[in-house]
């Protein structure tokens, strides 16, 4: 069991790599609920990264991304909360490896309910404690810490997509917050 | 969400196409670890399924397999439960989608001490009690049923590869009944 | 480790141990969400129990009750259902003593939102799907049987008490069909 | 749901009142597996206490003890934690209530293999990474951090009694670690 940072060389492809493989085999893929939590570890807040759709609509969404070949589950975790909330944000990975559900995304939203019109994915989901500075990067313009109650306030929840709202209201309901 | 099960159409692929997912990106998998219950639902019995290699040795393994694109894992877990115990095993599949525990297999044992030499696996683990008749089919000799002193003895974890006497272990311990 | 079930003969209180035993620790109870699963596991309905409270108001309620000394968590599960849903409901109590969350009952509702009036209680929550006939036994007046868009309906979630309305909906996202 | 620390006013007991307690109901009971992670969260080390018995035994033991009427489950975890690691170790408790494990103690070993000669107690355990300076107090002689390795060597697991071995080897399988 290696103390190294996984290696995943292989990890990013290319547009044709990428279709080849959507269209082949579910993708494994990670969801990470960044949270702020009291001494006692109750969760207080929820981070919600507000990020601008292709056609212009604002939507809220959680810390999301596919795990790339030649890497472990934790090393994309920590790499896509790196991304998304930037190198200061001091993310505590869970200690055990079960994801507290997991979430099957298929282009068509009757299956299950969540879906991603790009492809098939079976995504871990993890609440992630973080006790550093946020400061969103790439394509997010913003990071909202809201708590429970505002979180799942209705103008909250339909700015989610893909399900994210029900995946959002699932986690808060395994940390015995959901209000 | 939907109550039918879902179509693996897509699922099946060519030795080329399966090579070429298996260059791409890590593949969705699933182990399930098929038990006999008491009335109170303590685990009782762990089956194990005798297999030879295609070099003649004997190894003891649990059920495994890859999801098919289109498909669910939980329709995914009773086509690979059927293949291998058989129709008439009456798997009582989990009601939640939590496994109760993530193993990552690489073609290099150093990186978790789970192995697969033909690829990168990201595999959710489930505890599947059996109520009906088993009869190994495909590539099974036998399906032992041992109960939890009797499956982590020595001469029968050794007949596990890939990490799996681990993951039996680690099924145990999650049942609260590791010796 | 005893197949048999435990005896909990020391188990039944009269009011004044049941107050000794109240004024000095925390009870050890159980809340029990008997479901319907079609064949891949997919929970489709939740049981609630109707019954009247003494000042006569209906409530709807799930399976609840203490663990008595002597007793084991798991005998404890069968003895309540088995008192609320009748000596023919089929039960299959859960392989892992894991719960899939735990609540704590306080007489004051200002601490975690969940109450009782008599006591303060750590309870372990199981979901538990049944298989046979229910038929309420002792105080309850009628078994409904709803799927889950129905059971967090605003006029069912208003007839639970003490949280329970939470802890249906928590037992919902668990199972991965929060609506 | 109150920010504020429970009070445990009503928690301590004199020798009379708490064994009148146990005359009548089991109690309920924390067990803490301290370890140290590293920056992915995987657990490297465990932290093991040695205590000298009343008759002079050494043992090595893991953050146990009773959560006191008034006292939420939380408070109860960082008093222990606090108690036996000193005021220095920051644990970080986690987000959800869940605990990996519910033990079970009898003071008959042969109901569950995990016993306690004083009483009967339900116990839930969690796994509390610590990330600061531990000095035990009371009665504890000694802190080891110990890798899983060195962990689960038959002279370590020897020196653990009531079933302590077995919930440290539960613990390290849920971690992932499991040798």
């Amino acid at each position: 069991m290696s103390a190294d940072i996984t290696q995943p060389q292989g990890g990013w492809l290319s547009p044709d790599q990428m279709q080849g493989a959507r269209d082949q085999v579910p993708l494994v893929y990670l969801d990470a609920i960044p949270v702020r939590v009291d001494e006692a570890g109750v969760l207080r807040q929820v981070g919600l990264l507000l990020r601008a759709t292709q056609d212009g609509m604002l939507t809220r969404t959680l810390v999301s991304g596919r795990v790339h070949k030649g890497e472990r589950i934790r090393d994309a975790l920590l790499r896509h909360l790196e991304k998304d909330l930037g190198p200061m944000a001091l993310p505590r990975v869970p200690v055990s490896p079960q994801p507290f559900t997991v979430v099957e995304y298929f282009p068509d939203p009757g299956v299950t309910g969540f879906y991603d019109s790009r492809h098939q994915a079976v995504s871990l989901a993890f609440i992630v404690p973080v006790f550093g500075d946020c400061e969103p990067t790439q394509s997010a313009l913003e990071l909202a810490w809201l708590d429970p109650t505002e979180a799942i306030s209705p103008d909250v929840l339909v700015e989610m997509v893909g399900g994210r709202d029900r995946l959002l209201r699932m986690a808060l309901a395994h940390a015995g917050v959901l209000p």
